[in-house]
């Protein structure tokens, strides 16, 4: 390997074999790892982008045994990089792109996972080794993972909760029961069937886990599907271009105002991509759609005929997973992505559940924080 | 006013001297607001798209005494529509366009506003009247307001997110204590000055309300500085298209791992747009930008000029309002708009503050229930 530098210092140039790695200047020298720029300790860093000259340049470098010593100017700094960091970090290269591409650590999924469901025992997952490690690596790749064998008590799934994040509280409180009401005021309340969706759209942020925890189950029916939004937007796509663009493309509107006090409106569209168009979220949910007011008069028809698309995909039964709850067992679902749905349950015997939110962030970082002590013990 | 209905059925049209507003059949149906289709209590839809026919049309309507009468086909279903409720929702007509646009219950500002902070008595709060609806209306149109006059006791920031939300909970806890700590996991814990920021925009979602509390403050400096990142993307946009551009364009990533079993990472823009180009958030933090990847190398250098020139704004004393906490006084801040910032303060004496997070859609409940109480009061 060796290194090359631009004739006006703006980057330099790292050659392997027949490959050349470009790093500007400014990028180095605002990622520098040295204990001036980056607090030891935490990570955070210590200067700003004012702190560092507009003209900074590369005035000097050279590789020596790992490591790339850069020399900026006009500071005169010389910094050390480790070499496996700038190939971790090198962004010299194509970018994905196109519409609705995922992240490596995500799989869609279909029926067919019927029979590999994520799922361990409570209490393996507890003493936090390796089957929680599978168990949350699953979870963060297929947006859904089962729970078998916990306690039976009321408040058991904020022990869920507690392996990964925190509660989110909301106007339901802290968690909230669900068993069938007189007089409810949520259809999630009562015995009816209900169309897979994503909870709580009209809430933005839109709480992105939700942990569902079965206490008794004798009665009828009643059985839980998951259906993955992500596969479902991708066949949408892959059916006709144009549905998932108008989706993508227009804010749907979204309000719950069941409550005194409460009125939860959001405005965000069913497919929800990144800047570079990396599929990052589907909301569905009829019951709290509100009035579209954002399409344009002249797309209003194809809205709805991809909307209604859409929903046919998500009913396909080619694309649902089934399972029962019973009495100390659990489900989580990333709610940005997995679609949740209940088959209707008659009146006689008992049906309770548990529901809460709580932030996928936590879980991801509960991953990421596993993969590095994982990697710290491999080398 | 009379009606007239497409040769096709597939819209109908509402005539008011010379104005003209097109309604589709399918939308109609499907905001029909009657008994069948809506819940009469929660207001939540009782039936999905699918129930919905295809081919519905519209196959009769009249206007009478302030109300539409539809009747679509094949379903042979008549509904009435209040004609305000449809002025209201009309949605035939220009939409906004462009980048970076505002809701019209957003007003951006800048160092103007500091003879005119919205500020209110926590006593004053607390009955929930027309101060209480004032003080919220402005929170949400600035994306900032103090309170005065609190307890001084800890804890009582809790009391300041029980008039809009809840807590958001997080590895810093349900509230942390910023005071000079010997160690810090974070710099915010330290005495040093910071750059006006966002909070924690490594988690996603990002924490959208962050409420600080004053308890001591008897150490010279210290102060406070809010900064209104819209107005500073907008002025951004207005010197330099390409820098507002590129930053919207591109994911930057964020990162903290300062601690245990902690690795949250986030990758989201800087400036975040929905896709019909709506301004809708703000991420500027210094300390936990990670090294971007994700921009093409060609952009890179424009990049890191926009985001430079971005800093420079945000510094700009013309667009900040300064102001010290005394104990017993608070601020609230939108953390997806407005920036905060804190002047360094010395080691003699002592200042103690709380801090948590909350989220603005609560926020936003809360002003939208009042406003409809007051349409009520007024009808």
């Amino acid at each position: 390997m060796h290194v090359t530098i631009a004739t006006d210092g703006a980057y330099l140039t790292l050659h392997q074999n027949d490959r050349a790695t470009r790093y500007h200047a400014i990028w180095l020298r605002d990622n520098s790892p040295d204990p001036e720029t980056r607090a030891a300790g935490n990570g955070q860093r210590l200067i700003a982008l004012r702190d560092i000259p507009v003209d900074t340049h590369i005035a000097a470098a050279s590789i020596n045994d790992g490591t790339l010593q850069v020399t900026f100017a006009p500071e005169n700094k010389t910094v050390t990089f480790q070499l496996g960091w700038l190939a971790e970090h090198a962004y010299d290269a194509p970018k994905r792109n196109g519409q609705g591409w995922l992240s490596e650590n995500v799989a869609t999924w279909d029926a067919n996972l019927q029979t590999d469901v994520p799922v361990a025992q409570f209490s393996a997952l507890a003493q936090r080794g390796a089957d929680f490690a599978n168990w949350i690596e699953q979870v963060t790749r297929y947006g859904f993972g089962k729970i078998e064998g916990g306690p039976v008590e009321s408040g058991a799934l904020f022990k869920v909760v507690d392996l990964f994040g925190f509660v989110r509280e909301t106007n339901y409180g802290r968690h909230f029961e669900v068993r069938t009401e007189v007089n409810p005021t949520n259809l999630a309340f009562t015995g009816l069937g209900l169309q897979a969706h994503t909870d709580n759209p009209y809430r933005d942020p839109v709480p992105s886990i939700q942990v569902l925890y079965c206490l008794e189950s004798s009665a009828a029916g009643g059985e839980n599907m998951v259906v993955d939004g992500f596969a479902c937007v991708h066949r949408l796509q892959l059916e006709n271009p144009e549905y998932f663009n108008v989706l993508a493309r227009h804010c749907a509107q979204f309000e719950y105002a069941g409550e005194d006090g409460v009125c939860l409106t959001s405005r965000r569209p069913m497919i929800e991509l990144a800047p570079d168009g990396e599929l990052i979220g589907v909301r569905f949910n009829n019951r709290s759609l509100s009035a579209a007011t954002d399409i344009p008069f002249d797309q209003m028809d194809l809205w709805y005929a991809a909307y209604r698309r859409l929903g046919e995909i998500i009913d396909d039964p080619e694309m649902e997973v089934t399972f029962r709850l019973e009495p100390g067992e659990a489900f989580v679902v990333d709610n940005t992505r997995v679609l949740h749905a209940r088959k209707a349950y008659s009146g006689t015997g008992t049906r309770w559940l548990q529901g809460c939110y709580a932030d996928k962030d936590g879980l991801r970082s509960t991953r990421d924080a596993l993969r590095r002590l994982g990697q710290e013990a491999a080398e």
